[in-house]
């Protein structure tokens, strides 16, 4: 058994697989007669060639426990963006590079305030909530091809998520 | 004085401005192994030409009472779009056309589950919001290009909102 155990989401250690949407460290400012605080350009979010961005909500309930981590999809195409609404901390899995495995899947906590941006093509688990159900709005890719990859795990080697 | 009394913010009427974003009436269908539902595309956010959507987070704070409009703002260049974090009811003020005045101004009072999309070049007001503090994901241009235009209106009339 391959066992996961989450790394608090940094934005240097998520680095290699896109951004982490945070206010901690944004450049920040007054606008509209000083009523508002921007915190500018958490991110970007390209929906890649021929594509626009689009806004969704996914309404996630959490899975059984233990967690058990069982594929990855990603996106050829475009980013792909998650910023919890309301709720507690969450989890992000991911892989590096072109064959991800069990081995080399990393799981990183994000809190409450925490989005991520998936870069385009970067291995990635489906949304993983703590809480009960949790909230999420969601940017991504409407345009034409095929924007979905998957990659199921040989069922030979349970990978699950501890200390949760 | 012109008064402007909110009305509800629906889909229908807000159409000549741009999206309400929101989960009602939206596609909707339950993805990740029967664990997530998404409610697909409630809206896209164009950048314009030669520019990207960018993901920031405004922290704003309630004007003080009675609340005066006394200009609009809008993007010629590209969409702009609000989600509230939590919080409570907010307002959306907007004018159509092209030569806004507090006459023709219009007020809709946006529930805590309703974000909208101002079309690019629709006049608007600044953030409006009814709690001491409420936080907004905000998705919006970066490109470049002026993409801001102010009107401010003549201090002649005071223009308020009521019933709120």
């Amino acid at each position: 058994m391959i066992t996961l155990r989450p790394e608090p989401l940094t934005a240097e250690g998520f680095a290699p697989f896109g951004t982490v949407i945070q206010r901690d460290g944004a450049e920040n400012y007054l606008i509209n007669d000083g009523t508002t605080r921007r915190f500018n350009a958490l991110s970007h979010v390209d929906p890649g060639p021929e594509g626009e961005v689009i806004v969704s909500i996914f309404h996630g309930a959490r899975r059984p426990s233990p967690i058990a981590i069982r594929m990855l999809e990603r996106h050829p195409l475009g980013d792909q963006a998650f910023f919890p609404l309301g709720g507690g901390d969450w989890l992000v899995v991911v892989a590096p590079g072109e064959q991800p495995t069990p081995a080399n899947c990393r799981c990183f906590r994000a809190g409450p305030d925490q989005g991520v941006r998936y870069a385009r093509g970067v291995w990635h688990h489906p949304l993983l909530v703590l809480d009960a159900t949790q909230d999420f709005l969601v940017l991504d890719r409407h345009g034409p091809g095929t924007n979905l990859e998957e990659r199921i795990f040989e069922p030979d080697t349970e990978t699950v998520i501890e200390g949760i």
